[in-house]
């Protein structure tokens, strides 16, 4: 294909010169994408007309996956980094007659995105919202939209391919030898987050993974060249990818040669520049006006006229387009998948425990016993730290569930969070389970939600304060439902001598922030246990572990309730005869000293009620009654103690409370010193609870 | 120097073999770090003791500083982007006799970092906290500590020096001229944002800026090469800039032939890749255990043994050494500030305009009449999007403070934030004010801190959902509280049908609870000009100023309330008379909903009150008698009206009030209908503010 964007309009308005099947395939793809966006009066059709050829030749000729059975799970993978290009997927999966996956995971016989569905696009309900969206549309292997995150997504689900293969492949049972492909744009390009998880790709010598670049030379404010003229396929040479040039998009020919040299490649992943026109063939092509908003009627009509297109025809599809298209991909799926189906059935013979694992790995669900190796905590004064404990929880989980795998983004001797006697995952050992991230916590996020969208019950763990270079991935995770784990340690002034910079004071209220995120902050070790229970057990609801540096006193849980409580996410833990005088709530490290000011007040005759608080997101989810058997409505002294913003806690305390938090940041010196500097001491505990008490 | 870790004690324990004043200056700088670590029992000794013959070259040969005048405009900056190793600069501070600034930029005649200090490290309100405090200790340029910011900053430094040049350089008068150097380790290189930064600085060909790259091989969890293994002096190859090598970090001689090519070098930022061992000279060096640790008392006696050292003195400086140290920057830098302060001199004269220009710029003072141009806007139904407003009142500020520059993460034609008719800053016009950071949010962050460290009114801007890939950024604005200004637009479920992924909805509240960040929601154009007022007004307190995509009314300020209320933070907007029934309390586009709600209670016989809030930083800095005026205690039937997230509204509406926020992620359709899926109507606001009447 030769053509270019001011190439003569054709004769025969039904067929294009060359007739192929191809060429209407691609022209389908893209005049599908100017009418959605043209009805929707919003979107962005550029892309996809520039990248039809590119979507056209990787499903037709390389995608190994049945339409009929979108979840089979050794699919090969398609990433649409380039999220803003969504029509470019929606018309793919059409044309490629993908059938939705019901309730359940059963087939339902719908089309995925029908042809009402693309009318349709960006509307309330539909299936075709503006950016592709996870569990929405079938076919949707991830959510994307925010720049990046879809290129670190997929270095994530390169890795656990090559884990699901370490582990689970045996001779002549190959279950898993599926390719990621992703095609990303300069915007991708520009975001660090890619460029972090392209870094760690190399370094683990993925050569399932596939990114095609679109270097079209267009972002919003312009060329890219206002911003961006670094030489990208020498970085991704210094970051050992295989680096492959096309130089038009259209050339399907040379697009077949690159992606048959990446199937070709088997020691390091491959990066294909294509080289595109934004809008191609239409009057704005070449243009940032071809990017973001409707092309116009006008300009729809003069570019079907370019493409030989029936210029009065919206939402066209020829006759034998899908067939055509669905044709190559279905024939080729089926029967990949067929054989892989006989495969799994005498694997089952042959390895039935491994069998019998990676069933319920698939399914999300654990094994019988997955939590019997849990240790419980005497209780103990002095105590442990929650990452201390965590890591004991973690890895007496681990022992049981070897789906269970993470790492830290170079802190895993702090985090605690390696698994202990397990080797690293690395480029010449694929079974390992810990992994080392690097110093790149936006890339760690990005990655596994990519592992966790491959039903890997994975987990990135970072101090709390960096929670702030990788809050994207966080908020996709919760966007996605899918039960990333995310360990985040050195949770408050705790720190201590590392000062204001690594000292989290917002973060708490940050994370309880994000819908759907369960941010769960133990007090003591069997409030860990607890939280690491809950969170297993949900596998569509991701969790952020929120574990103290420091040493925390483990309760006597005779004396107290016990730490099952967490479950509700606040309860009450120690308490008085009648209705109390005053309620002290509070999480984590600020538990023990909630209690010690409990003991106080009661010495002094003043009855106190304290609540442990871990989770807001459960106790929000708990019932009225329940809520008020915790926080009576009539009992308004109330205080808050966290070493934290305050931000939040007013939902509790109420207009006639009072919070102990922090409203500065915090600063470098002892944590004991910091705690009488910013009023966490028992004695200040009490004093607020007692004027409280005098207000209301 | 060829010494290595396993060189033998020396026989003279008070000189070295080479007894040269260098070899004496750069073990002081190293035992000093290890002696204050050693006495703090906490933080990084291993790095100031790699690096302690890179910052003696540096600072003794090249930077051009006068220690009595730490503040001197056209000084070189030196960024220690590896906060960590903080010892590193505490001692360069020290040896090099830095003069601490007082109060108002007066001298104060004070050591900045006396030996006193250096034995206080990490210690309660000393100078010499864990990681380096901008405003906190004298000499230290930008606060640093978590990985990548300080290279983002020092790029943000050399384009100021670029366009203070560029504006204020006249022939014979060389005003500007300095260089910045940045020092940065593995971990800087890993994360993402180094890498936008210096993506956008090679495409800037800014050749006043030198990162020394510290290869140590060492991260915290082992060898670097766990994660880690691609060629970065290639990959700053590919972005365009000047890379050298030095193979051993105690060749100074290689480290001055390294620097002065940098100096030579004119068309582009220089990468020095220095190739050191962590803890050089104790029995750790090499290993991850030198990193973030105490040495040890007996590691420490035998590092000094190595470096024939006495081992029985802490924290000792030999005689002679500050003399050679200081000595030889303070002779250079106050010749070249004295030649500076002369040429100001005759430039006042010369150029009396701008050298007052400059003066107030270098004051953080704005210009008579720098407000003269802000429109006032007519009551409007239909109304104007804040976005749009913002930008008007951009560019009438504009006109009057030059130094009032910024751009977009590619955004800006829709985050309305160019300052029209005038050109872009690129590597050909150092004079541009708008700039384009490219797709680079981090990056954008990290570089506006260190244009605002440099005297410019900086802002930068993006949607507000993409705050979450330059939160760190924002929180070192507020830490350092410098005063950068980020413009956020398309706040809330208007952005419509981009759907949930660009669709903020805990975003404010991640603003909000930043400690010292000023976020203004404004609700009409008149409030976006008291917005942008106050903000100018303030050069010490970063603003976040949320803008809408969607047009909101222009209230008519004859029948309600003057905007000029915002400077207070909230304010009664319309009223009834006597106490109010209900108070409907909102921000941004959901002030004329609860205006509309009002004036249909009114109609219906209720009397309710409407408060606008458009920033909870400034409503929570006035005194209580004022928050009594608008809020008062007694009535507690309240209703908060935000289309964001619920979380920290209940400070306002208490136990008994209501909220009608965002619970769930946003959803891809066109506003309207979200606003009805959603409950922002009339019908909906008037329904809660009647239920929370009746429970009242």
């Amino acid at each position: 294909m030769t053509d270019t964007a001011t190439a003569a309009p054709k004769a025969d308005p039904m067929l294009h010169e060359d007739g192929s099947p191809e060429r209407l395939a691609i022209d389908t793809i893209r005049t599908l994408s100017m009418d959605a966006v043209q009805k929707a009066n919003s979107g962005h059709p550029g892309t996809p007309m520039a990248l039809a050829p590119v979507g056209y030749t990787l499903w037709s000729k390389f995608l190994r996956y049945d339409p009929k059975h979108a979840d089979w799970p050794n699919r090969d993978r398609f990433v649409l980094s380039v999220g803003h290009a969504s029509m470019l997927l929606y018309a793919l999966i059409h044309l490629a007659k993908i059938e939705e996956i019901g309730a359940d995971g059963e087939k339902s016989g719908k089309e995925a995105v029908s042809l009402d569905d693309i009318k349709q696009f960006r509307q309330l309900s539909s299936k075709t919202p503006g950016h592709p969206e996870y569990r929405h549309t079938t076919g949707v292997e991830t959510t994307t939209g925010p720049l990046g995150q879809g290129c670190g997504n997929s270095v994530g689900m390169a890795i656990a391919e090559r884990w699901l293969a370490a582990r689970y492949n045996k001779d002549g049972f190959t279950l898993f030898d599926h390719d990621v492909y992703t095609i990303c744009g300069d915007g991708d390009m520009m975001e660090g987050v890619s460029a972090e998880a392209a870094s760690l790709a190399g370094h683990l010598k993925l050569s399932n993974l596939c990114w095609i670049y679109d270097s079209n030379h267009i972002s919003i404010e312009g060329a890219t060249d206002l911003a961006f003229d670094e030489d990208v396929g020498l970085r991704f040479d210094a970051y050992g990818w295989n680096v492959i040039h096309v130089d038009d998009a259209n050339d399907t020919a040379a697009l077949t040669r690159a992606i048959e040299t990446f199937k070709a490649t088997n020691d390091k992943p491959t990066f294909i520049v294509v080289h595109s026109v934004i809008g191609y063939g239409s009057p704005k092509a070449g243009s940032e006006k071809a990017h973001g908003e409707p092309l116009g009627e006008e300009n729809i009509r003069l570019t079907k006229q370019a493409y030989g297109w029936p210029e009065d025809k919206s939402f066209y599809v020829p006759d034998g387009v899908i067939e055509h298209f669905n044709g190559a991909i279905a024939e080729r799926g089926a029967k990949l998948r067929d054989e892989w189906v006989a495969l799994t059935d005498k694997y089952r013979d042959a390895y039935p425990e491994l069998s019998a694992e990676l069933d319920l790995l698939l399914k999300d669900e654990l094994p019988e016993g997955w939590d019997a190796d849990i240790p419980t905590f005497e209780a103990d004064a002095k105590g442990v730290a929650s990452r201390d404990s965590g890591g004991k929880v973690l890895n007496a989980i681990a022992k049981n569930v070897p789906w269970l795998i993470g790492g830290s983004a170079d802190l895993a001797p702090s985090t605690k969070t390696d698994i202990k006697g397990q080797p690293s995952f690395e480029g010449d050992n694929y079974a390992g389970r810990n992994f080392h991230f690097g110093i790149r916590e936006h890339g760690m996020g990005a990655i596994v939600n990519g592992m966790a969208l491959s039903h890997l019950r994975s987990y990135g763990s970072t101090f709390l304060v960096f929670v702030d270079y990788m809050r994207a991935p966080v908020r996709l995770s919760a966007i996605m439902e899918v039960g990333a784990i995310w360990v985040f340690t050195h949770d408050s002034i705790g720190v201590g001598e590392d000062g204001p910079t690594h000292q989290p004071i917002e973060h708490l209220a940050t994370l309880r922030a994000i819908p759907g995120l369960d941010t769960i902050r133990p007090s003591d070790a069997n409030e860990v246990v607890a939280a690491w229970k809950a969170v297993l057990k949900d596998a569509s609801t991701p969790a952020a572990l929120i574990m103290s540096r420091q040493a925390l006193p483990t309760l006597d849980r005779t004396k107290y309730a016990s730490a099952d409580g967490l479950e509700k996410g606040g309860y009450v833990l120690a308490d008085s005869d009648g209705t109390p005088d005053v309620i002290l709530i509070a999480s984590g490290s600020e538990v023990s000293l909630a209690v010690d000011a409990h003991e106080k007040l009661k010495a002094d005759g003043v009855k106190s009620r304290v609540v442990s608080m871990p989770s807001w997101y459960r106790y929000e989810l708990q019932d009225a009654a329940y809520k008020e058997s915790v926080l009576p409505r009539e009992v308004r002294a109330r205080v808050a103690i966290e070493m934290a913003g305050s931000i939040g806690w007013d939902r509790y305390v109420g207009l006639d409370g009072a919070t102990v938090t922090m409203s500065t940041f915090g600063a470098s010196a002892p944590l004991a010193k910091l705690q009488d500097k910013f009023g966490f001491t028992v004695d200040n505990v009490v004093k607020v609870a007692r004027q409280v008490m005098e207000t209301k």
